[in-house]
């Protein structure tokens, strides 16, 4: 590796366990003696020059980064163009990089950044100035190919199988006079994964959830309300969980079918109202319905332990790769045995990695098209195994570190983002 | 206390903590060697004959309750009428009492369960048959008379206030460029208990609640949408905690107010919703918004440990009372001291109780109506105190109880409720 600093960015939509990247990366750079700079809200930060001195921060703020939710450096929803496109923005970067030393750049997020990273290798090398881009996995969505998993996920999964569980039991409880249907709605608009993991919630015939409704699947109301029909006649109730990513044959999600709000707008990000609708029309059962929301992603206290663990072990690895002199490469999760559980951290190519998108295999969902198979079951378990509390305060409440994030001056140019 | 079995039944909305309160009751008569039934599914399987033999369960079973959520013997929403409309249901319930010497009623719910032990205590003694009634506080609503809170309320408050600080930082590490308004939806149609709670997250100025609307405030959407905009333009994002109950200048519920569903139905359960349609119509900023329901009352994985040991506190103490001959009262929990908190379970007469509601105190709301006073924190806090984690299998998952609930064999004739 080139001497310099380190510079990390946070990408797109944070999550209960990024911030257990960016400790892997700090606390591991600190060993070997590197500095750390981070961008603040993401690749915008960068652009604009608007960094973070990690070196600023205590030793126990990093630590707690482990334990805290959300994008501690904040993180951003910004594409950058082609190179064709916009070069400006590339060349940019160099040129802070360049001001400030910067000869490793970690891009913490999905495929966009997968892409970003490995464009922004290439142009530094094409100007002349030797920067090693490494990606960073993270996503709730689980759709990085190559990586057997994406930190970040298995908290969701985690999360949303124990909602299912819980809920399950407060809905027996009352089916006889009040709630039989109760429809909970999760995160995911591509793929089905988070709405997979809720199948991990039962472990007897009879529990919830009763079905799950996958983005994969065209939704067909007529057999949705004949299963809804036949376990509240056989269970009592039934537990119903739904990916904001359904569609109907229209091709429509679900969210936008059906309800309008108060200006005549199609209400966005309500798949769970529409379908509780169609349950009270068309069968007359009283029902529930939840959208947990940001609730799901952000849930640190609920964090699985493998997933803090790979998360913190992807960061690690990233400064380990830049000190080897890797570029534009991402450490990815190897799963080695499946009972019991192993994995390990290898380095795969970027170019393998960026602008794909891993969709759940087809032997995952059940046949009759509501439920999850043997096969899924044995991926998503692991993920969601040991608890990894964060500290509470005396309070009741979790303790979550809010940083200091030092800004360091400027020496460039002010740059306006396109 | 005359010999014979106690009778215990769960009434209305299931908590994390309903089940702790059974445990108090089965573990305390155990120890004392009195029988306990449950009825299933509550009030109604005592008048149905539905009656449940605990002691058939097995010891570990019944400890696994207390940190087991939902209802374990069933509970259901059915309120006796007045004895002049429906004197046969009373009669019947003593009925069934004679048959299996049920000596003892413990009637585990809100202020509509402490009028009907109340009043089976009374007809009991008319119709010659001595029975004790003890109601049992449990509501998530906090809305009980006399005691100083609610076995329920607090673990629904912890919930609640971790959800804020966790997707608090959420948004704020994204707001730069995505969702700046996060609106997160709480239960208390007719109090503001739960919302005020909300405010417990926040611990620094500009942390997560910025606004809180109570039902206890008519909504006003030009000063709700001044307070977002400066809220957003002073911090960078603005986290709103909504009740359910609240209200509009028309006295309807907001939720009834904005969406319409696919058939033209006012969409139930979702103030949310239309605050957000409200935010983009008006404001244009990005949001999401969030409605938990089910979720935040039966989360026992994040239960307060206050609130665990005082529902296990009042199901033991309601047991003593009988065994003393107490009759017609309800174990209250009584605050000897805030600082450090502490309390104590006394008896109070269920006259006092019955048929009353506990609105939140005017002096718990901030003048700008948005936020909680001082005074609403001190009472508040030491409620959520404590974590109280359930046991977590291999898998990653709570390992809670679903109990055996053997049937007692019936010996009158079937009845079937108004």
């Amino acid at each position: 590796m080139a001497a310099g600093k380190i510079l990390y960015a946070q990408s797109g939509g944070v999550s209960a366990v990024i911030n257990a990247t960016a400790a892997g990366v700090i606390e591991t750079a600190r060993d070997k003696g590197i500095p750390v700079y981070a961008a603040r809200n993401g690749i915008l930060g960068a652009l604009r020059e608007d960094l973070i001195d990690t070196t600023k921060e205590a030793k126990a703020n990093i630590a707690a980064l482990k334990h805290t939710p959300g994008g501690a450096f904040g993180s951003c929803r910004y594409k950058l163009k082609s190179l064709e496109e916009n070069r400006a923005e590339y060349e940019r970067l160099i040129e802070v990089f360049k001001a400030h030393d910067i000869r490793t750049f970690l891009y913490n997020g999905g495929n966009d950044s997968a892409d970003t990273a490995n464009k922004v290798a290439k142009i530094g090398h094409t100007l002349g100035y030797e920067v090693n881009c490494i990606g960073v996995p993270k996503t709730i969505d689980n759709d990085l190919v190559v990586t057997d998993n994406c930190p970040g996920f298995g908290s969701v999964a985690k999360y949303t199988a124990i909602a299912v569980r819980e809920t399950g039991l407060d809905v027996a409880s009352m089916a006889d006079t009040s709630t039989k249907v109760f429809i909970m709605e999760v995160m995911g608009r591509h793929a089905g994964w988070i709405a997979a993991a809720a199948g991990l919630a039962g472990s007897k015939p009879g529990d919830a959830p009763h079905i799950i409704l996958f983005p994969e699947n065209v939704f067909d109301p007529e057999t949705f309300l004949a299963r809804v029909k036949a376990t509240v006649e056989k269970v009592g109730w039934c537990s119903v969980v739904v990916s904001e990513g359904v569609k109907g044959a229209d091709g429509k999600f679900l969210a936008e079918s059906g309800a309008r709000d108060a200006f005549g707008h199609a209400q966005l990000g309500g798949a769970s109202p529409v379908l509780a609708a169609l349950v009270r029309e068309k069968l007359g059962y009283k029902y529930h319905w939840a959208l947990p929301d940001y609730l799901q992603r952000s849930a640190r206290h609920i964090a699985s332990k493998v997933d803090v663990e790979q998360a913190y072990a992807v960061g690690k690895k990233a400064v380990e790769y830049a000190a080897e002199g890797l570029n534009a490469v991402m450490p990815v999760i190897v799963r080695t045995s499946e009972e019991p559980y192993k994995w390990k951290i290898e380095a795969a190519p970027l170019d393998k990695i960026a602008n794909q998108e891993k969709k759940m295999p087809k032997a995952f969902i059940s046949k009759d098209g509501f439920g999850i198979t043997a096969a899924a079951r044995r991926y998503l378990a692991p993920l969601i195994m040991g608890e990894a509390p964060p500290p509470y305060g005396e309070d009741g409440l979790p303790v979550y570190v809010t940083l200091k994030n030092t800004s360091v001056p400027k020496k460039l140019k002010k740059f306006v983002p396109a």
